[in-house]
């Protein structure tokens, strides 16, 4: 056989695997080394190819996509720094488990650590970072299929195992590096797979059980990878505890209108009131999901220690930041709502928090009439979406969201990288996202967010999307606005606030989107209304930080008032 | 003690120890937990900072800095994916052997690895591609600030020691995080520095001298920090060997016109024609610097395995990628010209590569009377600078340099990223340099590797700058239109060539820079002359992939009808 022939055979063999382990799309940056991998997955049946030239956006595309798809998703770069710009997406990943398969191309062994250009040591890369790492051999004569496809039977399965999570595989060839495009391949045989499902026991159940009896019982969301199911509704409503639902729960959308009574969405604003967090201590807390995003009810439930507060978490990393997790339940969150609970009755506690959360409603409305604040036109904006996704930013755009989206029948799926919660990627995120289920998607973003990943925007010159980005621009770093260092004047602009003084119009000329610059509630309305001719359209929302800080603390004094001190 | 005044001890003690190990620059990204050091850099006195939004871009931006000011540059981010964004720089620095003294703030203990936000695993974080990675304390009752300053003089120390290298510093800091910015300082005291420098046994200074006494020899020169003293060129003046200038050598500008007969820059094209290279067959090489970036010389040394190919490099790891050293010297190159040579008669060898240069340049210019392609605009372009900097991009324009770049006595410093020579990060590079020197900087760059690093012009919105950038645009990856690849039309476009249709103009509006477009070689002339108004100034040079490649190979032609096949 010919080194092409070999050649051929090992790569088509590769994506062959892929795709019957269940992979569907792989994104690509462009690259020499790669070229091999690059040319067989273009020919791969069942392999949808996505591209983006910048490796660190195409790294946060494939976490979008693979995120929203609930897939493993491939992501190949050629060899050098190119890999180590995945890094920052790998480690997102890795904590948001999200199923990647990271492919580097690389030199063989007599261009490593030899100064050959762009060969830099590839092996274990991102080091604790990803689940499990290897390293393949090259195409060669008695070419290892069966050991290929096995190995790659492990990488998609390891992706795939709770907690899911990147897994990195370098793959060295050597040149040539073309391959036959008329050669067939037949897989000898690939590893048929069947996954376990975790159960608990009688004893995990029984407490479980006894706990859920306990009236003044707390049930709190995280993030969801999708939508419940019927059958926790069923159980929901069974139970009759309220249900503090994180914007990423996918509880606050999508949730029909004879269920939203167990729904509190308000709970990060009543939690921040002292009379009301002492009247509402709950005897257990059960949660499913990672932490919620809320701080006041993270700091609630440090203060409050509940005597039980159980987490149902698949890993040994239970996600406990605050110490007061007493019970972890290892195994999936189904275990729950298939539990053979009796109707509890209707619950004075359960209606302690509707009344609160009616009381904050009330007030965010008249609020929202008389303000003009980044909050206000967060709330504008939520009310306008349908039939989409929402790709939520770090940093401020998660915290409007988490107190000013209202728990609605509408269809609506939200992402955020909340894994290591960081301001970069997001915008490849939510083109990722977009491509997962071609549905219409929403970016809300701020400024320094969008412009740390604004090269996101290179993957709609490659392939076809559907986007509206909302940008918040307040000129730099909002959040540090409520953090104690905003106190100190010194310094505060030159570190935190770092006003760049840029706007986007002409990035949205660059890349040839809509654009529309809007500052009040109507404008941003009409903005979003006005249909859509290009595939992605920006929304520049211009706010003042100074004044967004000082409004928003008058809706919590309004609170207090109404609640007592 | 209260809290504060621990924290603010302690990051004072920090910062006055970089500055007295020599560090006089830091490069910070905003983010919340590096408050407490961002504060002590920002205070300390002898220490400049720099800022930057995007931490890639940062990264990059320190790597320029020091390899312009030859000092370790402090890099300082937030915990969380903010420090993984500094990889790419970190691998380009560990392989350019570059000091950083990279800085990571973190949370403690009790935050890390539990699912608090922006908490990742930052031990050891990037691997194999530092030479030291250490875990701080915490500011505690109990200060060791005498560890501590002895911590920072090993990490400044490693940075620096051959080969140098990026160093990284974990720095856990628990709430609350602002300083004392009263409170004084006073070090206890530091650790004098005194660095032995390597020298060559007897034995080895034997072997050169024995060496430098045959005719046909070649002194390869690689990448030079600076340009070389003095007593080099006395030296090279003694040996009359043709010394081979890589662009990065530093030998081909700020060479004095009576030193300029002994320096070929043409071998990357003369080497390229089978005649010549079997004329031209050298007894021994002496390199010196890394291996240069010209692919012709690395095949025709390769190919004539000279029976002596001696490489001076401080390092175990000697760069040899084609496995043909036959002596490695592992010590300074400062010892070579430090030999007591005496002068060697006029060599006949020399001539010949003198003859080969003389018919090459004459060629060129001909070609570039009559020709318009990438090559020629290049040519131009080099004629135009004096009193600069130049940073070259990977790919196409450094090879564009080797080619076109003739040895002149005017005063241009070049710099490019040849550690993993990859297209990522070199903008931010080129703005690290202009900070270190000050002096105006060209950057000559390709429009994906400006594109990947456009963020690297938020620098110019921070801080001072005088910048023009050349960007080529062939729309995509020109350099793979000269590879196997291209032969290949399948998929070419989608996998390779990339276009974007994407034109920086608007990038220019955005960032605020003077813009120009140009196609002819008097449009880029006529733009490079116009007096800059502004900090930063683009001239976008619009070229077309495939007549580069065609023009480009007239000239090879030519040559080769000159030369004999």
């Amino acid at each position: 056989m010919t080194n092409r022939k070999l050649l051929t055979e090992y790569v088509s063999a590769f994506t062959h695997s892929l795709v019957f382990s269940g992979v569907s799309d792989a994104v690509i940056s462009p690259g020499s080394r790669s070229t091999p991998l690059a040319y067989a997955c273009m020919k791969q049946e069942g392999l949808a190819v996505h591209r983006q030239i910048d490796e660190r956006s195409a790294g946060y595309y494939a976490l979008g996509l693979a995120k929203a798809s609930g897939k493993p998703v491939m992501l190949l770069c050629t060899s050098g720094t190119a890999a180590a710009n995945f890094f920052p997406a790998i480690v997102e990943a890795y904590y948001a488990r999200v199923p990647l398969l990271v492919v580097t191309a690389d030199r063989p062994h007599e261009l490593r650590e030899v100064g050959a250009p762009q060969a830099i040591n590839q092996i274990n890369l991102f080091g604790a970072h990803v689940k499990w790492s290897a390293d393949l051999p090259m195409p060669e004569e008695d070419n290892r299929l069966d050991f290929l496809s096995r190995h790659l039977h492990r990488s998609v399965a390891s992706a795939k195992t709770e907690p899911k999570g990147p897994v990195h595989l370098n793959v060295p060839f050597r040149e040539p590096l073309r391959i036959d495009f008329e050669q067939s391949y037949e897989s000898k045989g690939e590893v048929m797979h069947f996954v376990g499902e975790s159960a608990l026991s009688a004893q995990a159940e029984g407490f479980l059980l006894e706990t859920l009896e306990l009236e003044r019982g707390l049930l709190v969301v995280g993030e969801m990878p999708e939508p419940l199911p019927a059958v926790f509704w069923d159980f929901a409503e069974k139970l009759q505890w309220p249900i503090l639902a994180d914007p990423l729960s996918n509880l606050r959308a999508n949730t029909a209108k004879q269920h939203q009574h167990l729904i509190i969405d308000s709970y990060d604003a009543l939690l921040k009131n002292e009379s009301f967090k002492s009247a509402i201590q709950p005897e257990a807390v059960i949660r499913i999901g990672p932490q919620p995003v809320s701080k006041p009810l993270t700091a609630f439930l440090a203060a409050v220690k509940p005597k039980i507060y159980a987490v149902m978490d698949e890993s040994p990393m239970m996600r406990d930041a605050q110490s007061v997790v007493t019970h972890h339940l290892q195994a999936s969150a189904k275990n729950l709502w298939q539990l053979p609970l009796g109707q509890q009755k209707e619950s004075a506690y359960l209606a302690e928090w509707q009344k609160g959360s009616m009381l904050f409603w009330q007030l965010a409305d008249e609020h929202c009439e008389t303000e003009l604040d980044e909050g206000v036109l967060a709330k504008a904006f939520f009310g306008e979406l349908d039939k989409c996704n929402l790709v939520i930013g770090s940093s401020m755009p998660i915290r409007d969201v988490d107190t000013y989206f209202r728990t609605t029948d509408k269809d609506i799926l939200m992402y955020a990288n909340r894994g290591a919660n960081g301001i970069d990627g997001v915008v490849s995120t939510a083109f990722g996202v977009q491509a997962a289920n071609k549905r219409h998607t929403y970016l809300y973003i701020g400024d320094l967010s969008f412009l740390h990943d604004m090269n996101g925007l290179i993957a709609s010159r490659l392939q076809e999307t559907d986007m509206t980005i909302v940008v918040m621009n307040n000129d730099g770093g909002g959040i540090f606005s409520y953090l104690p260092q905003s106190e100190e004047e010194r310094y505060f602009e030159a570190l935190f606030g770092t006003p760049t003084g840029l706007k986007f119009e002409d990035a949205a000329r660059m890349y040839d989107t809509e654009y529309a610059a809007v500052e009040t509630k109507q404008q941003l309305i009409d903005a979003l209304r006005t249909e859509k001719h290009k595939s992605v359209k920006i929304i520049e929302v211009f706010t003042d930080r100074a004044n967004n800080t000082k409004t928003h603390r008058k809706l919590w004094n309004r609170l207090n008032e109404e609640l007592g001190k």
